[in-house]
């Protein structure tokens, strides 16, 4: 058990932002309603995983769309707690623990703010260990978890619950009214049992996300390589160093779908994502697939770019990283492997020395 | 209070066709539904709105979707009930009564099929005295009545529950998801207390709705002209007798929308519809609008021909009729005038000699 306050989130979000693999949403607007939470509420309890009882029910609260229209459209601040509320009453209990869906961008900031609002204590830990974009791409589906019922408030007042028959139909569902009401909403979903949380969430990812900012600050307050300190910690490996020459990106479909081509003197890398960055392709070969983590750096300051801030002349490192080896399995791979998107590859292995510091 | 049996549902679906103008969905898959329903749990108890308690629960169950698409895709048959007790559950209450959201189509029948099933009485009268494409348009809307909660299911077992911060917002939703669900789906919803049936229903719609077909059916075995008895009893006035010969098509946002061309001896008319007929013009001339009814008969049998079934070579008679005064007042043409569909034109009150029988 552990405080968490308002002078973490700067270290968190930053983490956060790397893991987000370009998606989750700009971490700097979580960051805002967070500390503003904190400032209102009070530090937030954060607990491990083992910390949790049995029973406890864990709910993610997290934010819905596509992060580029969460650029323009700021949240209400009002939609969490009313999908928690929403949740709950169709639960008929009240949740004892909050925790994030996902450790990428704004989703790992939000559940910070509700467990400062509610009071509830937050697990260290999340559902995918980094950022996916659809809301059926999460450990708890690999175990049998429902993400619903599935609550959803938007930023005029409106909300839905969802009862589905599968997590990707819940997901058809709330991504055609998220896109209704603006395409960008809060959800509440994927009820966890305290003894679920082992095999429903990759632990301690709040820790992770902090060590990853705080190391990224301190290389580059002592004048060594940000971008390094990322890379070593998440056991990653560099893809490539250069220059954002081109960027396409639409808002379709309720995500921010797009290709970036990047120039360095190694060669040039393309990257595909839908919200996250899920194909990297150096010199015509592909280097790196989704579910590994392919995350955009800014080569300077180790800063993440996410794929909606992604511009010409963007100096910037794309490196990437493995992830929780529950996503490699065959299960996995037909859940959020590149055929899933419609890329026709397989997934492919990063190179040995990329595996994650223990 | 009366019965209705199975023996009366050939009459009540032809006249709930004809005063679906066009739309609210094909009433011979709603027959086969409410008949299979009756001769399994027996006939329905209809009562009158002055029948019905004041602190009744009076819930309206529909089918809601493209009448395009429930033509091919046929209904479970579960999903209405499953509809009913998903916004039972939010209600906190049972359903006391169960009345036709619409009179049209379709949504005459699905109540009866309800009714027998759950063994609640039906009461007599609709929301619309018509039928309308999308759900704020009910004489609910009117008086303040919210159409949320609203309860949505579909074939495959998938449930939602909207709660709307307007019956605008509750129709954007709904229709979202709706047209991810397949485009067909059942709803209940626009809860009405019993002391508000007189100012949220047109009264008797269902006895007004099965007098229309059992009309129409005599006409026919006596040799006398059927449509001519079907608007003599509308107090409707006829548009023109003709020829089908153009008919466009499309189904669009959950919607079949489209516009029909006619020839006749008297002139040339066109039709343009969403789901139900919104305009008539004959000549170049705008002769009927909605929000009255715009209803097209075969002209030998008088039978109701749908919007979905229209098709080059029908020999049709198009007779239009007044609607209920409440959807004249400039509220009610807010909610269901020509503008609100797009029409750059007011509502063309109907000639003197069409006003509906007493």
């Amino acid at each position: 058990m552990r405080e968490l306050g308002a002078d973490q989130l700067d270290d968190l979000a930053r983490g956060a932002g790397i893991l987000g693999t370009g998606g989750g949403g700009d971490p700097y607007i979580g960051k805002l309603l967070a500390r503003e939470a904190i400032l209102a509420h009070g530090p937030v309890t954060v607990l491990d995983i083992d910390e949790v009882p049995h029973d406890a029910t864990v709910v993610p609260v997290s934010g819905m769309g596509a992060p580029t229209v969460l650029l323009e459209k700021l949240p209400a601040g009002t939609e969490e707690l009313t999908a928690l509320r929403a949740l709950e009453a169709v639960l008929g209990r009240r949740a004892t623990h909050i925790v994030p869906i996902e450790i990428g961008g704004v989703n790992s900031m939000i559940p910070i703010a509700v467990a400062a609002q509610t009071g509830l204590p937050l697990v260290d830990g999340d559902a995918m260990g980094r950022a996916f974009p659809e809301a059926q791409m999460v450990l708890p589906t690999l175990i049998g978890v429902s993400t619903t019922p599935m609550a959803i408030a938007d930023d005029k007042g409106n909300t839905l619950v969802i009862d589905a028959v599968s997590n990707r139909w819940s997901e058809r569902i709330a991504r055609a009214a998220c896109v209704e009401m603006g395409c960008q909403v809060s959800s509440a979903d994927t009820v966890l049992r305290g003894d679920q949380l082992r095999d429903g969430l990759v632990p301690a990812t709040l820790t992770l996300a902090e060590e990853l900012g705080r190391a990224v600050r301190l290389a580059r307050a002592g004048h060594r390589d940000p971008v390094e300190a990322a890379t070593r910690l998440l056991g990653g490996t560099r893809l490539l160093t250069g220059k954002v020459v081109d960027v396409e990106r639409r808002t379709t479909g309720g995500f921010a779908r797009g290709r970036a081509r990047l120039e360095g003197q190694d060669g040039v890398l393309e990257l595909s994502f839908q919200n996250e960055h899920l194909l990297a392709v150096r010199d015509g070969e592909i280097v790196a697939t989704t579910p590994d983590l392919i995350c955009v750096l800014d080569t300077d300051t180790g800063e993440p770019v996410t794929t909606e801030t992604m511009r010409y002349g963007l100096r910037v490192t794309v490196i990437a990283a493995p992830c929780d080896p529950r996503w490699t399995t065959p299960e996995g791979l037909v859940l959020a492997g590149p055929r899933y998107f419609g890329y026709d590859c397989d997934h492919v292995p990063l190179p040995k020395e990329a595996s994650r510091r223990e």
